[in-house]
């Protein structure tokens, strides 16, 4: 941590900070400049507040130098983190890549079934599906709930696709005992009592970033996660609220993807539906993710778009899926022999 | 709502769709351009998807053209609504201006005790104070929890007045009986099942907008909880993420003050500690949200902002509170007067 | 100027660094930490290149503890700027306050004068009016030019207002000969040739922030203006892009008041009219800055906005600037008595 | 064009609406809803003043059903336009893809021509590099202005690589007459001056996205260039100001890619460079732009980026680059294949 004094200090005046810095254990280093005296702490300083060190009247700006996130860092945990699905399920990250595909909501048996057929056959490695909907109308269908989870279970054993769907409320913890990955929603990314309770999970948790969040809160929200004892951690890029809205629901942030996985050794994945809200925006934003380094990608495929019962516009269908799927392929062999 | 139909489209083509609407029961008109064939639905559109409508084959584009709120919009709702805190309490809205202050987190019984008897002399109607907190670093103070509450009720029983303070959890609802005011942080703006929860108390909820929230956001999450019998709702404005985060913590968007007043009959109060996280522009911004025509103010004090425990460098003193709350009452009355 | 050093390097390979740094006639100052080395360097850095610095193999990042403009630093002139209009006209800033009014754009000659005679009546102190006028569209009304200032000059010859009208195009300059103020407007704030340009002349320059322009960079165009000879600049808060434009075209950030003030000595006005589009929220906003410590506004005033050449739903009558000018009058006596 | 008009309006304040619109020579067609009536304009709206619709007393809202630009639209140009550069020069758009590459600023005759010889070596289609370098601060290198061009020239006499370097005064186009592709920057996207200066030349014109600008913007500005004759532009996107700017300098945007190529026929190419900001962000993010569908790349290479004038922290150095042009072939081969 670093402490830029403000001009005109006196020793004096510095005194009871520098001896105070010296009480927590840390040592102390100070360079005094023309204008500006600088001091640096050195030793354990994540128990140092920063903002009482800013706030102290003869401090004029104090800057953390190291991250404020250890269990994602990837300086203390330089390998790539493997995260295996189930027990003999598709593994994510460290150079396996996964495709988890499905319909923004459940909507019926027969509607899961058939779409999680469709997408094993074109390829995907997980089934996805809302049974819980975070919609921003209370007006709107808010998803079956129980029902839907038991209708994704019944897709699931079809198909062997393991699955994964959103979780928003504490309370329903013990219905997704079946769930195979659980998913934290971008309305949800900051919501820590939940996160803390999935922490204490032991399965896979699928961590959107917030509606507007940034790089750093993904890593601490998994923090949260991580640091109550779930170290099975998947970050998704699900694309950021900016001033572009027009043609565009959200833009897409790929530069996230080599970010994150320079900062962390978690897998990082990439939603190009929820990210650009348009199915003919899907296929070109989903390679480019992979070529981005993706360890992953969340489509939203549905039988029939033009009724889905959420996010039909954003949704593909089964045989866009089939050549999206072939077309990753093609761009993954590209990139690993790269 | 409105729908732009695709260039070419034949009347054939557009048949199966004109007729599923004159079966929802509504009122079709057709315009046809040169270039572009528009249909207009006059009648009861709320329970038409709007998406659906805009992924269909032959629409370009389809608009809502009436709001999708009604419990807290002005139109079906002209009268300002004046919230009552507890029986006796202070009011808010249709004219009556609060005052909220107090510490951003509750520390000590002295701390809380002290401030709130300063910020009650000073002119506040109400204290604040965070028993909860939602830090964004699980290694940061979380908030003494029922403890906190506990010294929040001792202050109100020594100074009289009300208090404020954040709800995160619903399992925690029981502890906040004997809060007046329930607060919805910015972090849970969207956590839906929350708001339903607190749809279902019978006491005032200050919602506060999200970190990066639409203002039409903030007023469907207001209708969340009106929607579930709670109508005793306040809008908090407390800045928004932009990009210019040098300066300021986030971007104060004061305009949301006329603009929520003008499509929503809520009362609407303004936090300018959060919004620019530093304690030397509170004085101005809050001045400058009472000229703006909000209904009440939310400020953090604190006896020793140098050593908060959070949040210290945006926190004021008590007797720049005295001092601030004393131009608020000027302005008030120039803008009454106007 | 701070750098902090990458972990695991050895002196030796700091050491080239160092000597360097040591010839650029910096003294360097070193802390070793234990996960990381930090080096300050004290004396003149401007001259320093921060990004050659942060581009070194083993440099983790670099930060200029000072700022990098001076010209416009409030730390080397911390008395206010004081501008006067012309040799007896208005001045602006350091307790001065001006008022700039009048149509977006000079439609007929009738127009400015009655608009100009109206607004001097309503109290202020400066005409505006665009002659040539930046539109988004190739197709859209470009502006009167010569002639448009033209018409001003002889609204200022009978009214006796000095006029402010925007310089696109350096080849105009010598019709500018007579206009008072030049105003910069915001999609030429880094138009640094015009900006250099301007610094050459010795007339006031209102210089409008970016689109999206952070402070800093308003910052840096002043100092553009000011390092060419020309100290006469005001800043001017127009509001800026962020998420948010569904109920306002821009977001106004009225804390950029506050922040501007304390960094620079140079006045700071607020045009409300751009910043939120909406002629019914111009005069919340006008008092708005004006409580926020503005030292003037700039407001679009139209004899008949609904049928203006350009920006009509943002301009106000007559009439309604006149209330909002006696208003304005109150909210200065009561900040001015604060 | 679309104008919902005021709840309670009667049809006597809607008649001289009506009439006038009538008397433009376009088809007035009304839908009178329970709650709204909405006035749709077919025919020729091009000249219909929508804000002048949208200040009316009656209207609540008018919203315009055709885009606004045309002679870049794909609406009434479906074919990709094909830029040819020179006589015998690279090809863009269509299929055909270009790499553009050089450092940020020219600095050394030795260095343009080193680079330009190893970039050509490596792939590129043609040489960037700055003569004229708008800088934030007036204190940064300026560019060799003339001289940089000269030194371009003689690398592009030695190489065969046509030239690219950025226009940002009008009164130095005399000095680009034998530059092959005129760049506009960032922060002239929107000096309407400087594009319509550039309209009337006729060669190829590099146009960037604005530092914040929408893609409408971004169009609207190829319309300035193309209306007044040079229908030559290449779209740029170099990514947009958004709240993260943490870990990238700015969001790269690349939905734009596929939405550019959906509205326009103007080929559209990406620059990693300026948007992330750092050269070990480039690669990757170079080849999703491939994947997204780009028609070319403009990527900064530089033979020696610690000790670059300017951008070095975002620079590559050559072998990086001839690491990326191959696997962007591979890329490319995949994508023409799909």
């Amino acid at each position: 941590m670093i402490a830029v004094i403000k001009p005109g200090t006196t020793d004096e005046q510095m005194e009871p900070l520098i001896s105070w810095l010296e009480k927590q254990e840390l040592r102390v280093h100070i360079s005094k400049g023309e204008y500006q005296t600088v001091i640096g702490l050195i030793g354990d300083t994540s128990k140092v507040d920063l903002e009482m060190i800013q706030s102290l009247d003869i401090v004029e700006s104090a800057t953390r130098v190291s991250e404020p996130y250890k269990a994602c860092s990837r300086t203390f945990h330089p390998e790539d983190t493997v995260i295996q699905v189930g027990e003999n399920g598709p593994k994510i990250g460290g150079g396996h890549f996964a495709i988890i595909a499905g319909p923004c909501s459940v909507e019926t048996p027969e509607q899961i079934s058939y779409v999680a057929q469709r997408v094993k056959d074109g390829g995907a490695h997980l089934l996805r599906g809302g049974a819980f909907k975070p919609r921003t109308s209370p007006y709107d269908f808010q998803g079956h709930g129980q029902k839907g989870i038991e209708m994704l279970l019944t897709a699931k054993a079809a198909t062997g696709l393991p699955i994964v769907t959103e979780l928003m409320d504490i309370r329903n913890i013990p219905l997704f005992e079946d769930v195979d990955v659980i998913q934290i929603g971008a309305r949800n990314t900051q919501n820590y009592d939940l996160l803390k309770e999935v922490g204490k999970m032991n399965k896979p948790v699928l961590l959107k970033r917030g509606l507007a969040g940034t790089l750093k809160e993904l890593l601490m929200s998994a923090e949260y996660i991580m640091a109550n004892g779930n170290e099975n951690v998947i970050l998704c890029e699900r694309g950021i609220r900016t001033y572009e809205s027009t043609y565009t629901r959200n833009t897409l942030d790929l530069s996230a993807v080599p970010v994150l996985k320079k900062l962390s050794h978690l897998p990082v994945i990439v939603d190009p539906s929820h990210a650009t809200g348009h199915s003919d925006l899907v296929s070109s934003m989903a390679l480019a993710a992979v070529a981005a380094g993706a360890d992953g990608l969340m489509i939203e495929v549905h039988n029939d778009p033009k009724h889905a019962w959420s996010d039909g516009p954003q949704s593909i269908t089964p045989d866009v899926f089939d050549d999206i799927a072939s077309k990753i392929r093609k761009i993954r062999e590209v990139i690993k022999g790269c």
